[in-house]
């Protein structure tokens, strides 16, 4: 683990059925043909900044030291920034909306910041809707090539970076109660509660009032039954064994759950 | 930019969910393994050869010096012939259609082509029903290896190939009434139109008989309202800010768009 | 064609929509960055152990040799075991549920297995969940730089491998019954049935009572009209040219589908 720039990779909206997610990395193969890039994924729902930020922050951890761009990114061609961070484990680039803050805080914090204002560095011209293209792939592009992120544009205090609200978290006498933060391509549900908060509720549990086997993985669970358990992001989530607990739940991000002793 | 390539490009109808993209990568990596391979896309609707001609047309300029593949293919195993084209900006390979030609005029035009019958050329078997393995990618392999265009087969006059209707596009007098070209994952609705012909429009224009922005991105518009602009492949476009514009137009690729002045 | 690996494939069911094909990307980039990494499909329906099975067997003797990782588990954190098989056409990592056998077979078949016990191929933290990234990727990864399967764990008895049930295959006096192994994107059905059990049938004949052209090719039956065919992968088939045979049918994969002579 370095400093030294070993792949892009890119999160997006912009679906798969077009050719903007080939133009990003067209634009990279160009200006950088010799590094990796691999695609987080292009299917956070359009518009959406809190799951592509959620998303992001828990796939970086996994991926090698490297520029990782996401493009969620509604007010393309307005006052919106777009910004380049650095963290003790990686680059960021993209708008400064809030989508790119988990996933710097996953990779030790934002240690410095910028405004991404430099012509040198962007595409030849400049569209008003497709930044990805012409602003944060060929920005991505020169820092996997070693440029310094100063040189991207003018420093930014970070404590003016716009951030998402924090998501409702609260555990207190046997009750956790948290917001809903992904529901994954199998229905699992992920809140906003880190693993520990499920320490020390029993082997049977209530969630939303539906009855649950507190396990460890689908399986401990009867088929069709709720379990709750810390998934592979270390937060707690809710999985119905070879079901869909979004359905079982009736939930969706940003709902809330709650989990309760019997 | 020269006549080296630099990497394979796919676009398709094949979906996702099957095994034939990564069939034609195995190919691919098999004959020239240290060649890159870009998907464009695979989402292209089945044998909607229109929609595929018009995201490889607009994507290409954005790819390194290379190889595109190109397979929306109704015809496959039938008479239709299967071709290569040289362009002074890259090669093309696919059905002999009209879904290469708008990718070889973005690239300059067709300078030379020829038809796929080099059986040297082609993978041991050839089935009757999945050219992209048998055929485009093993003659990929090999352009992307440096071989000339002309031992792929014999040469072909360029006035003979297959060629997709032209676009209705219609301005005068103040009035735009073009054809829909495509409509992207966002429901953003791109016209048959080129950007110049959005010139003199007023800052508020009629669409369909909505009232609509004549501006230059979606946050120019009201959310929920209707614009117009120059999208990023330089076409008229319209969209609605945080919506879809094909939705609130109810239109489609073929339907024709009308904008006029209030 | 030899046994250094010159890939690592994916087949996998889940989905494109979160980071967990990412993860896997980043797990193999990180430990062996220079091989090349395929992905057959991340698209396989949730649990569906079968189809992943069929695609992954259809694909691979198309890929160079490798590593390829199949992922449809819905025992995943339970007792059932983690697997390395060898083959003389590559090697194959994932659960054991029958999911890698047809592979395998087509392969050469099995001539080694071994559970995937030993720690130190495994991620530094191993989720009871995520078995993709935390077991199969790094176990992949070293296999693709070359160690050797017998360090991955205990040796297994071939004989003790899960496998799926054999589909039905019935064939005589002129009338093929077969069950549905897939059904693909453009809404082919394929049976299980091997291509040479067609031979001898007529050039009309009867699928499930629908009238159908025997014949090589989409083309070579009416637009709307059933065709029988040999598919790509030396399958019986049954297309509709321009069409989706499984909406004729109303088929699905596991139905029985019956082909006659009028």
């Amino acid at each position: 683990m370095n400093g030294t720039p070993q792949c892009v990779s890119l999160t997006t909206d912009y679906g798969l059925a077009d050719g903007f997610v080939a133009a990003c990395h067209g634009v990279l193969a160009r200006l950088a043909p010799a590094v990796r890039v691999i695609d987080v994924t292009h299917l956070i729902p359009p518009a959406d900044v809190r799951r592509g930020a959620a998303v992001l922050a828990q796939t970086v951890p996994y991926l090698p030291w490297g520029v990782h761009v996401a493009v969620v990114d509604p007010g393309v061609g307005t006052t919106r920034r777009g910004i380049a961070l650095a963290a003790p484990g990686g680059l960021l680039v993209g708008p400064d909306n809030g989508l790119l803050i988990p996933a710097a805080e996953a990779l030790g914090g934002v240690v410095a910041a910028v405004e991404l204002t430099n012509p040198a560095w962007l595409g030849p011209v400049v569209s008003r809707t497709f930044h990805g293209r012409d602003v944060f792939a060929p920005v991505a592009a020169r820092l996997a090539l070693g440029a310094p992120v100063a040189e991207a544009g003018p420093a930014v205090d970070p404590g003016t970076l716009v951030r998402l609200p924090e998501p409702v978290v609260h555990a207190a006498d046997g009750v956790l109660r948290a917001e809903v933060l992904t529901v994954d391509h199998f229905g699992n549900v992920q809140l906003a509660a880190p693993g520990p908060l499920l320490d020390g509720l029993p082997s049977r549990v209530l969630v939303n009032g539906h009855e649950a086997v507190h396990g460890r993985t689908f399986g401990d669970a009867p088929q069709g039954v709720l379990v709750v358990y810390v998934d592979s992001a270390a937060q707690v989530a809710v999985a119905v064994n070879t079901g869909r607990a979004a359905d079982t739940l009736n939930t969706a991000p940003g709902d809330l759950v709650t989990i309760t002793t019997p």
